[in-house]
């Protein structure tokens, strides 16, 4: 990763806000740059994400939900006309470990690698967490968890974990996720909650594994010959586990589950968008929660 | 509209599977006839839909969804190699209302024409419904019906539709529309759902004035200062109201409304996904009726 030429002079003459800040502050302008591209990649490529375990995110409400959320800030892009410096400072500061760099570029480095077109002005790259089943601890003893496997449309995943932050469940597991999880769209149509969600990942046999070592009901969402959802009492430690719309859930949940359960369809095509079926079946165990509390 | 030169030639050699289709049958093999760009502008453009009170569905399974919901299709172009045309007739014979004609196009004409790039072969053009208000006419006393204003989405029109006809809903009504709704995008996000549901559009004023006339409940979905949507009882006639994720109803519904109601929320962000809004709601309704019927 390279400063354009003039980087240095212009920090020559850039006010020092901190030591520590003036030595970081570098400059590019030109769209070619091989620290752009890099970020071309990570924006555009799974396999770069992985492979470097980091992430972008642009628009400051974003930023500032993933700093909150814990996720240490990298690298920090901003365009001087857009956001002003001092705001970005405050970003970079708002952390506990500060990020390797702060870097001024031109709106026309800012238009090539603003994914989303907004006029914020400022892009970060984050450092990936890791998202183990093994890192999932519970604050109660009847935790309400939401699994999904194998989503494939960002936007419902997107969904998906809004509904997971406005139900406030205990986490939210992706068995044999088929994207990884910093995918801008994902990360865009979450409008965040991709930060404020305990989230796991891995496949539907350590899930299941995990989920009865912590004697945590298994209700799996099946197409038929299973029970009404709203039959069943969510009060205690559950998991609500949903499948995709195309095949729905693999025999591996139906086979373990504590109960299938079933959303009633009373139409004449009877389908429902993952998201949609997702949100019901948690909403009615927090109605059941909120209205019985134990 | 014209056909092709060389459709007459063809004609003399196709097998006259009746009289009457023989009449009709042409060809078109150029993407530049005057006849596919009328198509094309069809598809693209909502003023042009609307001028000609018509829409194209693509796909046998909707085109099938379509005549089932008792729309008419007008012109059906179909592709030789990927569609019977034994498949063509029958569904152009299942409408009372036979179509006006029917066109062998070739593979580039289809490929130009395919807005999903499916490679079922068959594109149809149906009238339009009217949707209105009046024309709505319910079978029982206690009708369960969705109001959405303003979506903007074509997706979560979609996904609403799709929850709307797994509960069966009595009527979806679309007050103040932002798009038509035979938008390909909605046609193709609802799998068919926009032809099963009983749909009405409206101005906000008009559809409380019908409601309020019908003796139906007003539950209009507020943000705030409203009561949680599980404490109301949906069994007898209902209409549940949902607004955009930008700036939710308008003042017009929450004043008017029997009661304001609110899906309590408990995370960070509180943001949800307005069909998956809708669905909470509608389903909480369903239980209701399907637990403790009349």
């Amino acid at each position: 990763m390279q400063d354009d030429d003039n980087s240095f002079f212009r920090q020559l003459f850039l006010r020092p806000i901190s030591t520590y800040f003036y030595a970081m502050l570098k400059q590019i302008t030109s769209p070619h740059n091989k620290e752009i591209k890099w970020l071309l990649q990570l924006q555009e490529k799974s396999r770069n994400r992985r492979k470097e375990e980091a992430f972008i995110v642009e628009g400051q409400r974003e930023i500032s939900i993933a700093i909150k959320g814990k996720y240490s800030p990298l690298h920090l892009y901003f365009v001087p006309g857009l956001i002003d410096f001092q705001e970005v400072l405050e970003i970079a500061r708002s952390n506990a470990q500060q990020p390797a760099s702060i870097t001024e570029i031109s709106q026309e480095v800012y238009d090539k690698i603003a994914y989303r077109g907004s006029t914020e002005g400022l892009v970060t790259v984050f450092r990936s967490k890791e998202h183990k089943l093994q890192d999932l601890k519970f604050s109660n003893s009847n935790p309400l968890i939401l699994v999904a496997e194998a989503p494939e449309k960002p936007g419902n995943i997107g969904a998906i974990l809004r509904t997971a932050d406005a139900a406030a469940v205990d986490a939210v597991i992706i068995a044999n996720p088929k994207t990884d999880l910093y995918n801008p769209n994902i990360i865009r149509s979450s409008v965040g909650c991709i930060f404020t969600n305990k989230i796991a990942t891995g496949k539907t046999s350590e899930i299941i594994a995990f989920l009865k070592q912590e004697n945590i009901s298994i209700y799996s969402a099946a197409l038929q010959a299973a029970k009404p959802y709203h039959e069943i009492d969510y009060k205690e430690a559950s998991a609500i586990v949903v499948g995709t719309e195309a095949t729905g859930l693999s025999e591996e949940w139906l086979k373990n589950s504590t109960q299938n359960i079933v959303i009633p369809m009373h139409g004449e095509i009877d389908s429902m968008n993952v998201s949609v079926a997702a949100g019901i079946l948690i909403f009615e165990a927090k109605r059941q929660r909120i209205t019985h509390p134990e």
